[in-house]
């Protein structure tokens, strides 16, 4: 950490705030600069607990030097991580898909999801059986009845499930049916939740919050992992913008960030993240070109008929099509080697 | 709602359109603009379901015409509603000022606290035994030690408790020694917790959430009033912006939106929303001005020293000058019937 | 300025970094933290031109610790500024209000507006003759028909003129006719307009751009100061977040946050800041309870009619309710000394 | 457009709304709602003029069904448009690429650049003449000194130069050395200078406003194109958003955004979309696999000593590869026909 004193700090000021850290058990150097002084903390920063330098006189800000997360960060662990799930690996340089209904409606509507999803070659179901919705009086989504639904239609395709839990209480029902637990956008920083999903021994796939940073995202992940689950998947799904044409604003930069800065695979959701199905195609593309590990995607066999995000769902045969594509770009990048960065 | 077509929808598209109206019972209207076509859909639009017309073949966009939330909507209950906290009243006039540390730390620093809070005259004693913190390494909070200190802190001052409850499982233990429950930003759209603290049968602080809108807030209000709690009080608490100079930008707009959208009472906190001890007084008297129902503000007896949010928290001596000035004010815009707005 | 090396960083890209510092006739200091290496700059970061570490190897970060502006800053003139507009003083400790039409429109309207803005105890008359519109087939303004009546209005009135100027090529125009010269919102970082204003001789008020951080509004004053013109005075106007209720979101915390980082007054615009009439009065307080020195505030004698900006013009009843409200407000503040803020 | 009443509106607000439709001539049709009228108006809306309905009393909002903007609009051209820049053409299904130095600052610097621009295959060569910064003390160009070396590196290699302009009066002076004017993020709404450069007679890049939205960037081109200049093409590189990691949030979704509503093409700038070279290559795919018709990406000789922007410079060698997979991708997209959209 360093320490930008005030121009009109005082000496005092200055002895107080190199008191604090050597009372510590710390170092401290102060740097002369052509205005203002600066203060340097040498040594293991967690000694300093919580104190906060900006509240004494004479501070003017601090600027933290190391990251706050660990178990997540690639200084940690510089290999990329491969995390599998119930035998599909994610990470491993092949794109996985996941896909099926916003919402789980019924067992006819996600066995026909099901069926067409796995004939097009993706290889998780995706629905929400316990739905957070904004208004009370929106569809909740059918609870454990839904998730037997998912288990089914995984008997019946052999797809891996990952579905959302939104509640500490329900993370066991859910583990003893998905094969992934999903926690969503709006529960990104539900700490709680972050903990219950990190002892429930099953890999997570964690959403970034509506308008989380990068460094809050990578600290949720650290919740999970300091729990004793190393199995984080990450899911940009787009961000609160000011731009209201899109329904958020797709960061595919964040594919880019999160590789440099972390050891964790990460996943793009093209169908949350622009809002609008004719965009899912051209971000599908972006992000796997961009060097996602993956896609999560929204396919309704009846999008127009869907009781939640119909406009952000794709039909059975733009499905396909897309899924064609994806294919063959992901084929592509590995055979040309024309990896998208250096880490 | 109305609907609004593509320049090139086709009349089977229109028509396909209408009949899902009517197919719910409804009545369509159809009118025909410069270029495009418009469907009006006249009736109570819950009949409706969620279908989705924007996935259907040639429509645009729907634009909704009424609100998703109704209890707490001004139009279902257009008097200002007062919430009674254990006989402090919020919503009648005369502010209330809620302060204390960001943390309960110890015995002594409440204690202390408390009594610089019920002498400078504020009403409330606020004080986190559950701190929602972004690393997993952070200080989390004294926890239920947390609540008897502030339990007790009550006996000792009379002063009313607010606290947060950030888990459902945590809800009656909080119940049982607060006055309010608090529900922070990160867990505005936490909906189990909402429904939880609608059941608890005490009055709910509601914080808006990081990157909420408007809209989603006052929804929010509606889950925990769905539950049969009417007693919600908002508190804006700044916002998440570009602007990094602020830790949050705060919208003291809000208050008047509020107002103007719902019954509801309104708080501000210019702690949080400004990150900065230096801005919590020109932002204080700034909300009481709007017409702001009280304010949050943290004070700490030794702001360094603060296990989190030191930078933000007022010493005890300014807090002093800050309550002044609030009475002040708050007398000066009784006594001279300045209202505000109109609602 | 400080820069912070990658934990990988090689002995070598430290001596390159050390390299360049001392080239440049600066001293190097160079500490070492837990993980990572830090070099402080000592002198005159100006010595470096415009190197930049970021983008030498084992670089990851750097960080400015001095201001980039000056003659706008208050450590570079410590004592708040007082501008004199043809006699009108703003941030004196009276606040100034400058309202009239978003546009002008006709001889006809324009007394109109300005017999009611003098009526009401204001100081200055607005009006647009140069409109910057977001489309090129609105209402561009009667260009210099609008300046001669706005001249013809202070004849009769005597109120203080103060409209924009949009191109360089118009600045003598308009500097001709107005007592002070307005950048709008989509100028403020046009900076061949911001030097010719400051080559203008007449007073500039400076608004804040859409999505303008404070530190680059100060940056822009600069410009206008640097041309020696000192008489600066800022208009916080809304910026732009996610939040669409308001039609942007007016950052009262500005207030507080110029007066610490400029000597420079600071005026606020609710009418554009918030884009609703019914929220002017509240926010016009709010500016005034922040210790804004000013407002400025749309009126328009027949807001149904207005060709620009209707929905955020107050009518002539509600600006004489707004007048009574805020200058009853002021006098309180001045007379019970409860000053806002600690510079 | 439709106009939404209050659900408090009375029978004579309702009437006067008719009126003033039916006094401009146009049809006024009205829809009783569950709790709500709302109004339609058929009709060319220009007849309206700038009526605001918004100010009339009883009157909720309005909703605008048509854009505002014509010539730049998909529906009124149908074909995508090629843009022919000095006989390259942008938006023919190869994408270009335009790089070079961010801020000329040598004719040795120049050259050295231009001589690997062409040698890795790219079409056009930028770098800035006349600099907007953001402090007046940064480094502002070389201005017609530089132009002249961007002349003798177009002779020198035959690549196409493109530049910015940023002030009416530079216009002509800019286009006699360049093949395409370049429009800032800060300018996309100098209106002036748009009106300036739809005059010039020579191809226009328009970049994206830094807080712009689609359809004020897509406003904007109509200035342009409204002076008789069709020959525009977008330039998407980032939009300020609360993420500090990067320097803006490049929006890919804007590619698809502008394909669907626009027939100008689109080229996107990683460089400035990200602030990080790292980042580079994996959005110069990204973009590519969205449909973009080119890219536009910094390169500097040696990026430690750039003037300006060294930290999203590519150096040579990483320029080459990013050229090498770029032209790979573009071939692989056009010979497979995995067309990224419907549009």
């Amino acid at each position: 950490m360093v320490i930008i004193m005030n121009p009109e700090a005082t000496a005092e000021n200055i002895k107080a705030v190199i008191s604090t850290i050597e009372d510590a058990g710390l170092e401290a150097k102060v740097m002369d600069g052509a205005s203002q002084r600066i203060v340097g903390v040498i040594g293991d920063k967690r000694k300093l607990g919580d104190v906060t330098f900006e509240a004494m006189d004479g501070v003017e800000k601090t600027v933290a030097i190391s990251k706050s997360y660990k178990l997540a960060s690639r200084e940690f662990h510089p290999r990329s991580s491969v995390v599998d799930v119930a035998g599909v690996k994610i990470g491993d340089g092949t794109p996985v898909v996941m896909s099926g209904p916003c919402a789980v409606e019924s067992r006819e509507q996600l066995f026909e999801a099901a069926d067409i999803v796995k004939k097009a070659g993706a290889q998780f179901l995706r629905g929400g059986a316990y739905k957070p919705r904004t208004s009370p009086y929106s569809f909740q989504g059918l609870e454990e009845q839904g998730l037997k639904f998912l288990a089914e239609a995984r008997e019946r395709t052999g797809l891996k499930v990952v579905t959302e839990v939104t509640t500490v209480e329900a993370v066991d029902r859910v583990a003893a049916y998905a094969d992934m637990l999903q926690i969503g956008a709006r529960n990104m920083q539900n700490f709680g939740l972050l903990k219950a999903v990190g002892k429930a021994g099953k890999p997570v796939l964690l959403k970034r919050g509506l308008a989380a940073t990068i460094d809050e995202w990578l600290n949720a992940a650290e919740y999970i992992m300091n729990e004793g689950n190393p199995d984080v998947v990450l899911c940009e799904r787009g961000i609160r913008t000011y731009e209201t044409y899109t329904r958020n604003t797709l960061d595919l930069s964040a594919v880019a960030a999160v590789k440099h800065l972390s050891h964790l695979p990460i996943i793009v959701d093209p169908s949350h993240g622009t809002g609008k199905w004719r965009m899912v195609q051209p971000m599908a593309y972006a992000a796997i070109a961009a060097g996602a590990d993956g896609l999560m995607i929204e396919m309704h066999p009846n999008p127009a008929k869907a009781l939640s995000d119909g406009p952000q769902s794709l039909t059975p045969e733009h499905f396909e099509r897309v899924m064609n594509g994806v294919k063959k770009l992901a084929a592509f990048l590995r055979e040309e080697q024309i990896a998208p960065m250096e880490l």
